[in-house]
């Protein structure tokens, strides 16, 4: 097979930003922008992606906040390898690490970091189906708890530096244990799919030493029409800024 | 002094229902109406109130869903006297238990509730600057951590039952936790003072033995003017709805 057969090259951010990924197994949608939009990264500063796959949130983040010092962990060689080739397509200066959250390179264990961001696998492996495409299944099922992932996360902070986390919206309430467990100064951002709707997704961030109250955000509404009828073609202002423009979400 | 005094007699529920209040210290307000209309009672069940004050929170349920059996549990002699007062004018039938959340009653303890209601004091004892008015402190300040709160309430859940309690917007993360290990099948309402604004309130419910996902809705907007003009004067219509004319929190 030729790599056109198992790849596609996918424009994000309007085109700003094109990435190959697998053609089956893990696809980045909107999920990896929304959280790149939330994180507040000034030039300079140090990010950690944790689990990046083939880096849809660390590349849109870098688009968006130039002068970024980008690392990202992978545990699966194709999408390390990807993320490389990615961050090149992209003139994007960024090292992926190979290596599992749990057992992380020495290199990246005496680092710390400004921001440490993740999109962790969706599926509550007590619960779900496994999938039968091995690629799929590590990237979507939870072979490490999420609470394992926030804590393993928050240990590569700085003093005062912030984790970002997207989950669905069902996993808040192991999502913010965990979060208030590890880290403090708490922010919840709902995605809602519609206006009136329950959320889908959500975000949550955390300061390393954080004390400021807890806050919750109103929602991102992410479509306007009463019914779903194009992937994209009904997107809100909000959200047009952010998937389109690469706007940061406020 | 006269009772007339210390004492206001407010309309709550577009006058349906009219509640003794002391004139100081620890007074209702749209806090505890909010509350009820989130519990999704049928007529016959039981509901217990945890510090139930003077019972706003429990007799506006009972304005809407009739037949209710009505249990509260208020530490505090003035306030508990003012729920039985309270109930009889407004012919609502409830037993009003007096005691320590951490030390109930034996009869309390002796019974199992369809519903727990409960609208904690609102200030973290760690952070706060305590009142000088002692009912008002009681009944604002936290000697019992929310945690044991909400391990207590879900103790005198049947199976199945529910429970339901309204906090600030800041103690979500440990609200969320407490709910999350005593009880399953979570649902988060958020309430915003206004569209575009972080949420003030949440209500937070929970099924005792429940297995479903957890749900973040969308949020109570409670008022729609830009700036806050009068106390209620700029009601949104759901706000209205629940607040003036009784209807459910849906």
């Amino acid at each position: 097979m030729s790599t056109a057969d198992t790849e596609t090259a996918d424009a994000f951010l309007g085109g700003r930003l094109i990435l190959h990924q697998p053609r089956t197994g893990y696809r980045a949608g909107a999920d990896p922008v929304l959280l790149a939009a939330a994180v507040t990264a000034r030039p300079g500063q140090s990010v950690l992606d944790l689990g990046c796959g083939a880096g849809a949130a660390m590349f849109c983040l870098a688009a968006r906040v130039p002068g970024l010092e980008m690392h990202g962990l992978e545990v699966q060689h194709l999408y390390a390898a990807l993320a490389e080739r990615n961050a090149a397509r992209n003139g994007i200066a960024a090292t992926i690490h190979r290596g599992d959250l749990s057992a992380m390179p020495a290199t990246l264990r005496a680092m710390r970091f400004d921001h440490v961001i993740s999109n962790p696998p969706y599926h509550d492996r007590g619960t779900g189906t496994p999938s039968t495409h091995p690629p799929r299944e590590t990237a979507f099922g939870e072979s490490l708890p999420l609470a394992d992932w926030v804590a393993l996360g928050a240990r590569r902070l700085q003093p005062r530096g912030t984790m970002s986390v997207i989950q669905k919206a069902d996993r808040l309430p192991d999502l913010i244990t965990a979060m208030a467990t590890a880290l403090g100064s708490i922010r919840i951002r709902p995605i809602q799919p519609r206006e009136g709707r329950p959320a889908s997704l959500v975000i949550v961030q955390a300061i390393k030493g954080g004390r400021s109250p807890a806050r919750l955000d109103p929602p991102l509404v992410l479509h306007t029409a009463p019914l779903h009828q194009t992937d994209n073609g009904d997107l809100s202002g909000a959200a047009r800024s952010i998937l389109r423009d690469g706007a940061p979400l406020l």
